[in-house]
C-alpha cells in the first residue's frame, strides 16, 4: 500500500533559477520513483496582508499541512511593508533549526579533504528578533534574545541527531566570555541536555576559536549546535570548506515534526533560464527531505548517483569548472540512478 | 640626537608564556639597536579599585603618558568583581581600531599561500556593550550598540590605513540585511568615508558570505573594516589561514594616536616556563609598534629576520613541528638582523 499511496509535499520552485533546478529534482524523483507528490507554490507577486510578506498565506498553510517541503532560492523582492521571505517562513513554520551536513564531495577537490560535521543553528532568536531603535541620533541599538525554551529545543534537536545518525560529538559555539547572559543560558541549556545523553561527547568552544580550528582542520569537528547568528556565520563558512553553497544542503525542523528542506544559495538571476545552474543543493536538500520522511533506500540511490556524477567528473555544470547543461548533469545523475 | 633619545614604550609581559616570549623581544629589539626604552608592567595580584580589574591605574598611566606599549598574553583570573583585563585596557584607554595584518609566511606551508589583508575591527562597542539582563525566567537579551562617533572613527581608520599602506580596495563587514539599524548605521559611515577616499575601492560584504568567500579565496580581499564581534570572529578565521595567532601581530589604535600592540594568543600555562614558547606573534605586534612610530628601517630589519628564520625552517618552535627552544629561535633570528 505504502508505494501506492503517495506523500503529499511542497514545493516552493523560488525565483531565478529555481524553476530550472526544481525541475532537476522533480525529474530525477520521477525516475528514481520516489513516492511522492509535488505541491507547487510560487511567491506571490503582491504582499499577501495575512503574510505580511510576498508569501501567500495558502502556501504556508501547504507546508503546515503537508508537514514537509522543499524550497528553492527566492529573492526577497526590495521594498518596504513586507517581511524578507526567509524570516516569514521561518517565524510562521515555527522553523526552529536549520540543520546543514556539510561533507566533502569524493572527487571534488577543494583544499579540505575530509571534511564531515553537521552544522545546526537556532533559527528564530537571538540577534534575529528585528528588535533595532534609534536611542539618540547616532546611537541605534538592537536587542540579541535568548531563551530557555528555544534553547533547549535546538540542544535537544542537536543531541537526538547526534545520536540518531551515530555522532560522536557535539560542540555548542558561543561567545560566553562576553555575553555571560544571554550566550551563558544557552550554554547552561546545551550542558542540560548533554547531561541526558552520556553516550555523546560534549564540548564548548567560543566562536573566534571555533573559525580558527575550522579553517585549520575541520576534521576537529562533528555536530555543531549554537545561536542563529553564529549558525548563519560558521553554516557559511562550512559550505565554503567544501565548494559553497551550491554544493551543499540545508534543512528546516519546526515543531511538530515539520521539515522544509531548502537550497540556501541565491537565486542567481545572471544565469537564470540559461540551463547552466547547478541543482546539487536543491538535490541535497530534497535527500535530507526523504531522510526526514525515512525513505532511506530512495534517498541512498539518488545521493550516490548524485555523488557518482560529480566524482566521475564528465558531466559537471559551469560553477564546478565544467560544461554540462543542468538538464545534461540531471541526465547524467538519472543514467547513475 | 633622535638615536641617543629613546622612546618610552611600555611593556606588559603578561602570563604563562608571556615572560619568556617579552624576553626574546627585548633581546630582538636591543641586538637591533631599537632607540626604545622599555617600561615595564605587570598585571597586579589584587584588584585594583580605581581601574576595577587586576591591572594597576599605575601600569594604564604608563600606557597614556608613553603614547604607545606592547602587550603579552594576560588570562584574566577567575572570580567576580573585576573586569577582563582585555576590555580594560580597551575601554580604559579607548583602544577603539584593532588592526590585524594577516598574510602567508614564505616557507610556512597551509592550505592558502597568497593571503595578504589587514582586518581592522572596531574594539569598543556592538556586542561588547556589557549590557544583559534577565527580563522573565528563561528570556535573557543582550544589548548591541553601534554609534555614528565610533563607526565614523574606525572607519576613518580604515581608509587612512589603506591610503597610507598603498592598499586598493576597503570591504565593510555587516549583517545590515538582518540588523538594518545598527550595521545600516556602521555601513552609512562607512559609505560617507569612502566618498572622501575615491582612490581607495569601496564594497560592502555580508558576514556570512564573507566568511564563505575567505575559506575559498582569501585573495579576493584587501582591508576589511567592521563591527566588534564580526571583528572577533573574522580576524581569528584570517588567522587561522596563515597558521594561527600564535604567528599574527595585532595592533590597538587608541584616540590621540596611542597605539599598543599586542599578541592575541593565550598565555598557555601548560608549557609556560619551559623555554618552548613561540615568540612570533609578539615580535611581529613589536614590528608593528615600529611602524607606528615610524621606525620603518628597524622594523624592516627585524620582520626581514623573523620571516627568513622561519623560511629557512632551521630553527622553528614546536608549534611550527621544529625542536627549537625559544632562546634558539631567538639567536638564529639576530644572527638573521
Ligand atoms: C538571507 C538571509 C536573511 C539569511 C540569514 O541571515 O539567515 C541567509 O544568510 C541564510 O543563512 O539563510
Ligand atoms: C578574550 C576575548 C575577550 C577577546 C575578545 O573577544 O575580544 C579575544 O577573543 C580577542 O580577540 O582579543
Amino acid at each position: 500500500f505504502a508505494s501506492s499511496t503517495p506523500i503529499r509535499a511542497t514545493l516552493f520552485p523560488g525565483d531565478g533559477i529555481g524553476p530550472e533546478i526544481a525541475e532537476s529534482v522533480k525529474k530525477i524523483f520521477k525516475e528514481a520513483e520516489v513516492p511522492i507528490e509535488w505541491e507547487e507554490h510560487y511567491v506571490g507577486t503582491e504582499i499577501d496582508p495575512r503574510t505580511q510578506s510576498f508569501l501567500t498565506w495558502e502556501s504556508l498553510e501547504s507546508v503546515r499541512q503537508n508537514r514537509v517541503g522543499l524550497k528553492g532560492p527566492m529573492a526577497t523582492p526590495i521594498g518596504k511593508g513586507h517581511r524578507s521571505l526567509n524570516l516569514t517562513l521561518r517565524k510562521e513554520l515555527n522553523l526552529y533549526a536549520n540543520v546543514r551536513p556539510c561533507y566533502s564531495l569524493p572527487g571534488y577537490k577543494t583544499r579540505y579533504d575530509n571534511v564531515n560535521l553537521i552544522t545546526i543553528r537556532e533559527n528564530t532568536e537571538g540577534e534575529y528578533s528585528g528588535l533595532e531603535h534609534q536611542v539618540v541620533r547616532g546611537v541605534v541599538e538592537s536587542l540579541k534574545i535568548i531563551t530557555r525554551q528555544a534553547s533547549l529545543r535546538v540542544a535537544e534537536y542537536a543531541f537526538h541527531y547526534a545520536k540518531v545518525h551515530g555522532r560522536e560529538r557535539v560542540s555548542a559555539i558561543h561567545k560566553a566570555n562576553i555575553m555571560q547572559k544571554t550566550d551563558g543560558l544557552f550554554l547552561k541549556c546545551c550542558r542540560e541536555v548533554a547531561e541526558k545523553y552520556p553516550e555523546i561527547k560534549y564540548e564548548e568552544v567560543v566562536i573566534d576559536n571555533c573559525c580558527m580550528m575550522l579553517v585549520k582542520n575541520p576534521a576537529l569537528f562533528d555536530v555543531l549546535v549554537m545561536p542563529n547568528l553564529y549558525g548563519d556565520i560558521i553554516s557559511d563558512l562550512c559550505a565554503g570548506l567544501v565548494g559553497g553553497l551550491g554544493l551543499t544542503p540545508s534543512c528546516n525542523i519546526g515543531e511538530g515534526g515539520i521539515a522544509l528542506a531548502e537550497a540556501v544559495h541565491g537565486s542567481a538571476p545572471d544565469i537564470a533560464g540559461k540551463n547552466l545552474a547547478n541543482p546539487t543543493a536543491l538535490l541535497l536538500s530534497g535527500v535530507s527531505m526523504l531522510r526526514h520522511l525515512d525513505l532511506h533506500d530512495k534517498a541512498d540511490q539518488i545521493q550516490n548517483a548524485i555523488l557518482t556524477t560529480i566524482a566521475e567528473g564528465k558531466y559537471r555544470t559551469a560553477d564546478l569548472g565544467g560544461k554540462a547543461k543542468t538538464t545534461e548533469f540531471t541526465n547524467a545523475i538519472i543514467d547513475h540512478l
